[in-house]
């Protein structure tokens, strides 16, 4: 523990802890409504949670908050720790965010956001873009004023990306998204008119579902997830969720027809909940004590998904050990066999149901349309002829409808522009970071055959665990891989990995 | 719904929301650590509800709060309903306790009993009464002045008693217990003279927990309990927990060589679930959505877990269905001595594990003790004394141990004093209840025998569960009952039944 060396810190550190109360309050909340509480709850339940985020809201804008920041920030010599000072300006930032927007602007943006989430599941049942598009349009110009009111250079989509990358810009991501989507066209190509195409079929048995909730635990327990600290639930939409170090939940979804539903959703979220269980004890009851960003968190969950769970080695450990909860399923069915399955690619509609080599086809093309709204270059009008372009050009695929293409996702009827790039940001970051272990851990391979995945575990948290949000994105990634952000790695490991499995060159 | 006529109505309304809020809030942490929350993340837990109580408190004592009961208590005229005039009414009662105890006070007495309850703990695990006393000592010293500060009339134990039971004195109780004891005594004696004494060896093979699950749901679901605003849920320690009407909670434990704690545990729990589903909706996110009080709440989980479910034409019903559960454990146990074994009565040392004859005697050796601690003219150094005592006297047992006597309840330890006399004061509401429902349901045991336990299940909610805390003990049992509380019908109950059942006269 740190020690606190003033009245100063140490009354600051109160107020954080009472902030902190507010967020594991809130997530419990989240956590409790998304798994197991009764249906008819619900509405009271919304009530609940907005009061709380509106007290917290309060008290993190409040006079209480400002005093802090200013006596901390502006403290000179050694008696407040540097935890602390970090602290602050992690919640500066927030306090200024929140701050700078005008109370009627958010009121009315929080009004418009409910109820739009509402028109949004409607339009997209119904299959009608323009029930959705004047709130989305409405949306849009508020994600543009937002901009404003925080302040941005060069382009207003910076300001909004700093919610979830902070550091990351337009004229970044440009440079970054151009390569990988040149880069992954040819491979989909390839993939696509390859005839050493995987059987699939053994893949859809009926396997039954506390069958593979005991796999899921089976998994967990080999990725070093401590259940002490944890434990694991079935919900609709999967998600882990942090409350503190000491308790962090996952949850998954069952789909009996589909085994790898739970199995590398299970691995995915495990991902999510190593990173928070791991984080340095000294950041507890901070705000630091999370993650650092969107996408660094992502690529915990893509690493552990897709670098490990669809390892070859991952599976010759654990593909017996599948079979004793599913005996007849893989009858007759080689080890290569399963794992050519279980990495199929091909181009497909939905996002979410995306594999590894295509998904950040999807999110690029996203992050070129949201660009684009934020800039004023493309009118909410024009989205769904947009985006059904894009997808053949970059996918080969045209949707069927707009309830399959650009009304598949709930983010922007929330407002939640700039979020997107976190996807494939974290799929590169999960790419480099697995480049800079293996030189740590020249037996990467061999781990993972053993089931010994505690020193990949341990590198990860030596590298980006324990910071959790103490360090940017930019720092961690350059200080764990030597360099900045480059999506080679990500580009080199699917050629590699797809040229082999659907053999072409 | 109720129409809410001014704007001061409507304010204060938001003001309870927010209350409510919290309570809710409040009672998912404590739902959640009861039930499935991880255990390192406990001392982080304990931070937070924590914090969640005192923003509470401070809400409940504010000025604001102050302002609010001001205006409506003292508002003129018909634009303020009579719901939130009565809301008020509470609310300024916890508004007065609260703010008589000097703040210093309330701390240096929740620093206390916070640790008391691990002294508690470590004293009875070391059967060391004399390490618990000066705890104890202090915390009879704070309840004594708490009377001081609250104000009584005539005794300080009723100052104490209106926190469990409002309108509950002393003098009353000492008249109702007398009679009870005295009703009791012989009884207890008769049974354990009897000769006709229950086989009962077949209660205890292995009874799988999912088992004894799936029975405990079956029997929910014949209590009419809702399942889309309710769930079961396993715990160390059974409750039942309303967060609000729609969200209802039971939890209950599985021994699996005593199929009756889940069973007799799950009703029981379901009766308090029945209460606090059924609560009138207009009384929702007020502080009148709640029970009456500790009595009139434990006379609904006794109800059903002795009038119905340890009714002979209960298990008429539901034998067979118990048996699918566990096929060979009750071959030749005929239903006659499946029923006389659940009904099983005789003196024991600890009241949680008390049979239904003998546990009043429990509850009234500890009122007669708590009174004269209070006035004073009981010392804790003697407690021990006067427990095995009256020990002997009432139930004709001697603890071994004071871990097994004076020192088996943690209630103290938190300083719950005026607590118990609830549980005995259930049990005569209940008899009372049943008695008054009998007039107006003459069909009851065809009712229980077919399983159709929504008419008994109405008749409570009619008369007890829908007005909540709007209506004060003594007025829901003169309503429901025509009289005022009466312990006779508890006795004339147990008197038939036990006779009966142990053959003596």
């Amino acid at each position: 523990m740190t020690t606190l060396n003033s009245d100063l810190e140490q009354a600051f550190r109160s107020h954080l802890k009472k902030i902190s109360s507010y967020e594991q309050a809130i997530s419990l909340l989240n956590w409790d409504s998304r798994t197991g509480a009764p249906k008819k709850g619900m509405d009271e339940r919304a009530d609940v949670s907005g009061t709380m985020a509106t007290e917290l809201f309060k008290i993190k804008t409040s006079d209480e908050t400002a005093k802090y920041l200013h006596a901390v920030l502006g403290h000179q010599g050694t008696d407040v720790s540097a935890t602390s000072k970090q602290a602050a300006a992690e919640l500066k930032k927030e306090y200024d965010r929140m701050t700078k927007i005008p109370e009627d602007e958010f009121q009315e943006y929080s009004i418009l956001t409910a109820k739009s989430e509402n028109v949004w599941e409607e339009a997209k049942e119904a299959d009608d873009f323009a029930m959705f598009a004047p709130y989305l349009e409405k949306i849009v110009d508020f994600s543009r004023r937002f901009a404003e009111h925080w302040g941005y250079e060069s382009h207003p989509y910076n300001a909004l990306l700093e919610d979830y990358e902070p550091g990351m810009t337009v004229e970044k991501l440009d440079a970054i998204f151009a390569k990988v989507r040149e880069g992954l066209i040819p491979l989909v190509e390839g993939v696509t008119s390859s005839d050493k195409k995987p059987e699939t079929d053994f893949l859809f048995s009926t396997f039954p579902k506390d069958k593979q909730r005991a796999f899921s635990l089976d998994v967990l327990k080999q990725m070093t997830y401590d259940f002490e600290a944890g434990r694991l639930d079935e919900t609709v939409h999967p998600f882990a969720i942090g409350l503190n170090p000491n308790d962090v939940r996952v949850t998954t979804k069952y789909d009996e027809s589909d085994f790898r539903t739970a199995v590398f959703g299970t691995i995915h979220e495990g991902g999510h909940a190593l990173y928070e269980q791991n984080i340095g004890e000294e950041l507890a009851g901070t705000i630091l004590s999370d993650g650092a960003s969107m996408g660094i968190h992502e690529s915990q969950s893509l690493f552990w998904e897709n670098f490990v769970g669809r390892h070859p080695k991952f599976w010759e450990k654990n593909y017996e050990l599948l079979q004793t909860y599913a005996p007849d399923q893989f009858t007759g069915v080689s080890l290569h066999d399963f794992y050519r399955a279980i990495n199929e690619a091909k181009p497909s509609l939905i996002r979410i149901e995306a594999d590894e080599l295509t998904y950040c086809l999807h999110i690029i093309l996203r992050y070129e349309m949201e660009k684009q709204l934020i800039e004023g270059s493309l009118k909410v009008k024009d989205l769904p002829r947009v985006w059904n372009e894009k997808m053949q050009e970059y996918l080969g695929v045209i949707p069927p409808s707009n309830a399959k293409g650009v009304l598949q996702d709930v983010h922007w009827a929330f407002g939640a522009f700039g979020y997107f790039p976190s996807y494939a940001l974290g799929y590169i970051y999960a790419a480099q970071l697995k480049a800079a272990m293996d030189k740590d851990l020249p037996a990467f391979d061999e781990l993972v055959e053993k089931g010994d995945l505690k020193p990949i575990r341990e590198w990860m948290t030596k590298n980006i665990h324990q910071y959790g949000r103490s360090r940017t994105p930019i720092e961690l990634i350059k200080e764990a891989t030597g360099e900045d952000i480059n999506p080679d790695y990500l580009l080199q490991y699917l050629s590699e990995k797809y040229k082999d499995l659907y053999q072409f060159s």
